[in-house]
C-alpha cells in the first residue's frame, strides 16, 4: 500500500498501517523532497515518489491512501481508481459536490474499491448506539445534538484551509444521517470569527431532516490553552421511546501533570510503542478486509460521504449569507 | 405574604416560604374552593380568598407571590403594585411584550418592589460562573450553548399552556443575557411535535448577539420514562481566554432503586422534612431582603425579564414561520 | 453571637453569619491583637476580646461559635455552656474521647444548646441520600466507600496540627454512621508520609460495622497543583436493593482560565458578594432555629460527634501501630 | 488454534478469534457433547474434542486458549506447553501459587509461548496511564485506589467458583504492580456476604507496597438490577507530582431504553456484527504477533500473573481470618 500526501495526517496513516498485519506500507508520495526522505527513513519505506502518477504506475502497489488537501482529492482519487487501485480517501470526500460525484462515478468502473475515511463510524460508542437504534430500543429519532470541539492550539494552520463545519461537523452530519437513515432538507448556521484567520473559528449549525427530526451541531476550534480536552465530543440522540448519550473522551482518563489536566484521545488514534491503534486502525482493518476479501464497501461509501459534504457545504453557505439554505 | 394562584408551583412557593424566617405565609388565593381549603389546611393559613382583589385589599398583607398562568399575569401584577404590595412574579413575566411593559410601567410608581422569579440566577453554579466572567477570567464571550431537558411525564399538562422555548429556554436566555451583558439581534428556531399536544415537545433555538456572539439552546420536554434526569441541564460559555462548563444535576447524586437510576434535583427546590430549600429559597430570601431592607431589586428586574421574553417569543415565531426573526 | 478563634475558619464563620438575618455578629475573640483589630474592622464588630472569658461574661451575647484548634476545644466549650451560652462547636468535637465526653457532659446541665458543626449533613446530596435510605429504597446497607481529597497547597499548615483521617475522614465517618444507624467495631488504616510534615499526607481507612457492613475511606491531602478539584469528594452506598452515588463537586462547574481547570466549591461555603452561602449557612440557620426556637438539636449532637471521633482516632492508632484496632 | 473449555468465556474467545485474520479457529474441546456440537456448528469448526489430550496430539494445532475453571488450569496448561503449543491461559493463572509456579516452570522448556490473559493491560486508558507514569509525569506513586463492580445478575454462578478479590481485584492488583513496578508486602481485606452463596459478594482490600505506597481496591459483585453499569470501573493513581484518574465505562455511552439506563461495555469485548472487538481482540492480536513473530511475551507473563495471584490470595486469607497477612 502507498500513501499520497504526507502532511500531519498522512504520517498518522503510516503510523497506523504499521500495526495492521495484512497491509504492508510499501510506498510514499509527497512533493517536498526533504519530507519524503524523512518519512521514508522513519518508516523504512524504499519506494518514494514525488508524483503520484509514478506510484500508480507501479504494479506492486495494490492500494493507496489519499491524504492530500481536501480540495486536491479529485485528480489523485480518479487516477488511482482508473489505475485499478483500492482507494482509502480521507474525509471530506472533496471540496465540492461536483468533485465528489466525479470521484464516485470513477469508482463505478474501477476494479479497486473506494472507501471514504469517516472514522467516527468506527468509534465503538457510535457503533453501539447504531446497534441500539437499529434494534428499535429508542423508537423513532426526533432530535439530535452534537459537539465536537478542539483546542485553539491545533487549528491555526487548518483554519487557513477549511472551516469547522465542513472540517468537523461533517463527522456528526455523517453519523446523524447514518442514525436517522434520512436526508437533510434545510440548514441554518452561524459562525464566529475569533482570531481573524481565513475561516471563522466557531460554527453552530442546525438541520431539518426530511422526516421532521431537528438537529444542532456545535464545532468550536478555539478551546483555550488549558482545556483538559483533546476533543470535547458528545452526541445526544432523542427518540420517541428512549435516548442515547455518547460522550468521548473525558472522563475516561484524566492526567494531571505539572502543566494541566489532560484528557488525551484513547479512541481515535492513540499511539502505544510508536504504533497507532483505535478507530483509525479499525478503519484500515475494515478497508483491508474489503480489499483483500472482495467484500463490497458498505461503511464509508462515496454516496454517504457526498450527502454529508452537501449538508455541511450548505451550512457554510448559510453562515456566509445569513439565510436558511434548502437542499434537494 | 400571600400567594395568588395555587397550582403545582404555587404550592411549591408555599412549601418554600415555610422555611424563610423573615416571611410569614398569611394568605392564599385561588378560584377553586376545594383546592383553596386543602391548601389552607396544609399550610395552616387562615386568610383564604377566591378573588385576589380581596387579598390585595387586606392591609396586613405586605407582599404577594403571583403564580397564575403566564397569560394571566398582567391584571393581578398591576393590581398588586397599585395596591402598594411587594410582588414576587413568576417567570415568564408575561405572555406578550406589551403585557410585560405594562407591568414594568406599573412598578415604577408603586411603593412595592417588583421581582421576577428567574430562579437560575440563584443557582450557585451560574453565580460562580458570572463572577468568573466579571473577573475577566475567560475574556470576551464568543459563543454559548445550553441544554435544559425534562422528562416527558412532567409535561403533558404544561404543553397545553406553554412551549419549551418560552417555558424553559427563557431561563438560559436570561442567563446568556446576564453573562454577555448584550442583547439578542436575531433568532432562528426549530421545533418538533412528538406527541401532538398544543405546543411542540422540542425546541432548538439559535441566537445572534449584537456583539457577534452566537448561541444554541436545546429544550426537550419529552425525555423518556427511564431517563435518570429530573433536569438535564448544562451550559458552556466559550470566551477568548477561557471556557466555563456548568453541569447540573447529574452526577451530583445518583440513586438506583428498584425502578431506575434517579438523579433528583438538589439545586432548585429540594424538599427536606417538608420544607423546600435550594435556589428557590435563595430567591425568597433575596426578595425578603429587598422588600424589608428597602434595597432596590437588581436581580430579576422586569427589564431583564422582558428582554428574555422578547427573545424567546421571537424564537417561537421563527419556529412557526420557518424564517429568521430579527429583533429591535 | 460571638466567635472564639479567628483563624482561617473563624473568618469564614464571620463571613457566613453576615448572611443570616436572625443572627447578629456582635463579638470577636482571638489572642493576637492585630488579627483581632483587623477582623473587627472588616466585619464592623465593636466588641473585641482577647480572653474568651470576658466574652462569656457579656450578657448581651447569647451564643458563641468556637473555632479554636481541635485540641483547645474543651475549656472554651465547657466555659461557654456553663455560662449558659448556645454553642456552635467546630468539628472534631475534641482531640480525645475523654474531652469529648466532658464537653457532652457540660451540655446536659446548660441552658444553652450544643451543636457540633458536622457540615456534610447539610450538603443537600447527602440529605437526599439519607432520605432515600430512610425510605428503604436501597434496602439494607452492606458496604460504603468514600473519598475526600484536597490540594497539597491547602494543607502544609493544617498538617502540623491534624492528619487527614481525623481531619477529613471524620466527615465521611459521621455520614456513614448516620446512614447505617450503626457503630464501628473495628478499623484498619494505612497512611503515607509524602512531604515529611508532622502528620502523614494520605490516609486510607477501613471500617467494620457491628451489623456486618464494610467501608473504605480515602483522604489524600496532597493533590497536585494542577488538579481541577477544590474537593474531590465522593461516596457510594451499596444496599441490598439499590445503590447511591454522591459526587461533589466536579463536574458541576468547571472554569478553564489562563492557569488551569478549576472546579470551585459551590456547595459548602461559596462566597457571593462577600457573603458565604451553601451548607455552612444552612448549618448556622439550623443552629439559629434551634437556639431561638427552643428546638432540641438532633443533627450535630455531641454523641454523634464523639462516635465519629472515636472511630477516626482508632483508625489513626491503627495506622501508627500497623495493627487492627477494635472499638467498644 | 483450539479452545479448551467452552463455558461463557470460551465462547467469547471464539467470537473474538473470528475477527483476527492471522488466527484460524480450528478446534474446540469441552466435556459436554451437546455444548461441543452446538459450538462446533456455531463457529463452523470441524475438529471437536472431548479430551484435550486428543487436541494437543493434533500437529495441525499450533496454539490453544485455555478457558477451564481457574482450579483446573494446571494439567491442561502443562500438557499443552509440553506438547509445544503456544498457550493463551485465562487469568487467574491458577488457584494456588504452587500451581502457578508449576505452570511457569513448564513454560521454560517449551517451544510454545505462555501468555496469561490479563486483559486490562490492553485497555487503552490504562496503557495511556502507564505511558504517562513511565514518562515521569506524575512523579513517584504514593497511593492508588480502584473499583471494579459488576451487577448482581451476572455473579450467582461465578460466586460458586471464585470470589471477587481473586476474581476481579486481581485485575487491579496486576495493574497496580505494573504501574508501581513494586511488590505487595502486606494486605488486609474485608468481605461481606450478601446472598449466602459460596463466596462473599463484596471484597474491600488494602495493600502496602514495599516502597511505601498504599492502595485500596473495591470489588462489589452485587450491584442492583437497575444499575446503569455493566462494569463500574475506576482507578486513581496519586503521584508526588501529579495524579491520574481512569474511569471506564460510563459515561462514554448511556442508552436509556424502555427498561433502564444502560452503560454497555465498549472497551473489553463489545460485539459488532457477531464479532468481538476491544481489548480482548488486542490481546489475541498481541498473542498472535508473539507466537507467529517469535517475539518474547513481555505483557501477561506468568511471573506477573503469579505476583497478582499471590497478593489476592493473601487478601482472601486476610478476609477469612480477620488478620493482616504479610507476603514474602
Amino acid at each position: 500500500m502507498g500513501i499520497i500526501g504526507l502532511g500531519w495526517f498522512g504520517e498518522i496513516h503510516a503510523e497506523t498501517i504499521a500495526g495492521i498485519p495484512e497491509i504492508e506500507l510499501a510506498a510514499l508520495c509527497t512533493r517536498t523532497p526533504e519530507r519524503l526522505a524523512a518519512m521514508g527513513e522513519k518508516f523504512g519505506v524504499k519506494k518514494l515518489f514525488r508524483d503520484y502518477n509514478d506510484m500508480l504506475a507501479d504494479p506492486e502497489i495494490d492500494a493507496v491512501s489519499i491524504c492530500t488537501m481536501w480540495d486536491q482529492h479529485r485528480e489523485p482519487a480518479i487516477a488511482a481508481l482508473q489505475a485499478g487501485k483500492h482507494v482509502f480517501l480521507e474525509k471530506p470526500i472533496a471540496s465540492t459536490v461536483e468533485d465528489a460525484r466525479a470521484i464516485t462515478e470513477a469508482s463505478k468502473g474501477s476494479k479497486g474499491i473506494l472507501f471514504i475515511g469517516h472514522i467516527v463510524r468506527f468509534n465503538p460508542r457510535y457503533r453501539m448506539a447504531k446497534q441500539a437504534i437499529d434494534e428499535g430500543r429508542i423508537g423513532r429519532i426526533v432530535a439530535l445534538s452534537s459537539r465536537r470541539n478542539i483546542p485553539a492550539a491545533w487549528t491555526p494552520t487548518i483554519l487557513e484551509k477549511i472551516g469547522p463545519i465542513v472540517g468537523d461537523a461533517i463527522h456528526d452530519t455523517d453519523i446523524m444521517l447514518w442514525f436517522t437513515g434520512d436526508r437533510v432538507v434545510s440548514t441554518y448556521a452561524q459562525t464566529v470569527d475569533v482570531r481573524g484567520l481565513k475561516f471563522p473559528d466557531i460554527g453552530q449549525t442546525m438541520y431539518r431532516f426530511a422526516g421532521g427530526a431537528s438537529a444542532t451541531l456545535e464545532t468550536v476550534w478555539c478551546m483555550p490553552e488549558k482545556t483538559p480536552f483533546d476533543i470535547d465530543e458528545r452526541m445526544s440522540i432523542i427518540g420517541t421511546e428512549g435516548i442515547i448519550h455518547v460522550q468521548d473522551t473525558f472522563p475516561n482518563i484524566g492526567i494531571v501533570d505539572g502543566t494541566r489536566l489532560h484528557s488525551p484521545d484513547t479512541t481515535y488514534w492513540p499511539m502505544f510503542n510508536g504504533v497507532r491503534g483505535g478507530a483509525l486502525r479499525e478503519e484500515f482493518g475494515y478497508f483491508a478486509s474489503c480489499a483483500l476479501g472482495g467484500k463490497p464497501v458498505t461503511i464509508g461509501t462515496p454516496e454517504n460521504a457526498t450527502a454529508a459534504l452537501e449538508a455541511t457545504l450548505a451550512a457554510e453557505e448559510s453562515a456566509r449569507t445569513g439565510e436558511i439554505v434548502r437542499i434537494g
